[in-house]
């Protein structure tokens, strides 16, 4: 029996991508405007290979884009660019559409709701509140308590010795095949697959295997399974 | 002849102590109704210690007052204090009444304008841009980069240095009597003290010393001076 229902918090509960995606460009602009020598296209390029190279939780990506570009760090470009990241980012942020009726028919039958998420602890947490979802959560478990990412087995192993639970009466609900699904299923998790389609190698490692995965199309889709 | 002008931020353009005390509050009281174990006295107490231990421009106080407070870091209480902080810091976030209309009437008068300020270079910028000033200033100079803070010569150099302007034809406009007026009339720039009042012992300083400093009552008054 289900006790515990942990989810993936980055495009699984919210639209992390397209907002972000929105932010760089409106920052981008922002510091077009004030002299950064690049068309939108050019520095959304430039910027998408330093985000890839530096990974997205990285914090000095603009100081970067203007190092390269200009020669030199460009303090006011690079506040400018983070202002209005922020800006945009925070009046974008919203729930996908099913998000809250979810967790409220989860609560209503007692499940116990956790967060398993790579990243910083405190920013987890922020989003949560951003999102008006901290009440919602018994707890968030982060990469850097456990000191390890998805899809490491020690990261799901520190959310259910937290959380009191058992393997089998857990489940993970996550939008990444590798990190969340794989993850969670090889320390005898279940799992549901949210906002992403199964490959056909996918697929044959799931039943070559035997692991418990479901997919659905949204995050409404989980009241049908549990 | 005067040449350039030089401004400390805060305190000096904008009301930073003020909006800052009323920020920290409500951040505090978000933690309390959240479980901080104390009252909102006690709190604000335990976070102008970590203040004056740490500095204000460290980045954990909350980190330490939940440590200190429940024996451990809590990151739902340290987010919602940082959330509330920032939401509150940028509401309220305004300049003194006479800031701008004086910024416009020195640049009429075509002379240069710096700001020297305590702190990391972005961070100044960033309070520049919010506050809607940074088409004003010619530059940013701050102690990360002259890797010294004000009182010291060498900030205040490097300002000269940067702006291109000799010592004699530079005046630095500030609150604080010992960072900004001692500090630069120790390189032979003149200085001008705004929202502050000199004790009998600095004005007998200044006396002794022949430093040329003006005190006013506040920042529209360097417009009769400049």
């Amino acid at each position: 029996m289900i006790k515990a229902v942990f989810f993936d918090i980055d495009d699984t509960l919210y639209d992390t991508s397209g907002f972000a995606k929105r932010a760089r460009k409106a920052a981008l602009q922002a510091m077009i405007d004030a002299g950064l020598p690049l068309s939108q296209q050019e520095a959304y390029l430039h910027l998408r290979k330093i985000i890839k190279e530096k990974g997205s939780n990285y914090d000095k990506h603009f100081n970067i884009l203007t190092k390269r570009v200009m020669g030199e760090e460009k303090p006011l470009l690079i506040a400018l660019g983070m202002i209005t990241y922020h800006n945009v980012k925070f009046a974008l942020l919203r729930l996908f559409p099913d998000t809250m009726s979810t967790l409220i028919y989860l609560k209503k039958r007692d499940y116990q709701l956790g967060a398993i998420s790579n990243g910083l602890t405190i920013k987890q947490w922020e989003k949560l509140i951003r999102l008006g979802l901290h009440h919602f959560f018994d707890d968030v478990i982060t990469s850097q308590e456990a000191n390890s990412e998805k899809p490491d087995q020690k990261i799901f192993q520190l959310a259910l010795e937290r959380m009191g639970c058992q393997a089998e009466e857990s489940v993970m609900v996550g939008n990444k095949f590798n990190e969340d699904i794989i993850g969670a299923t090889s320390v005898g998790m279940s799992a549901i697959l949210v906002n992403s389609q199964l490959t056909e190698e996918e697929k044959e490692f799931i039943d070559r295997e035997g692991l418990k995965v479901e997919v659905v199309s949204d995050i409404s889709q989980v009241q049908k399974l549990l």
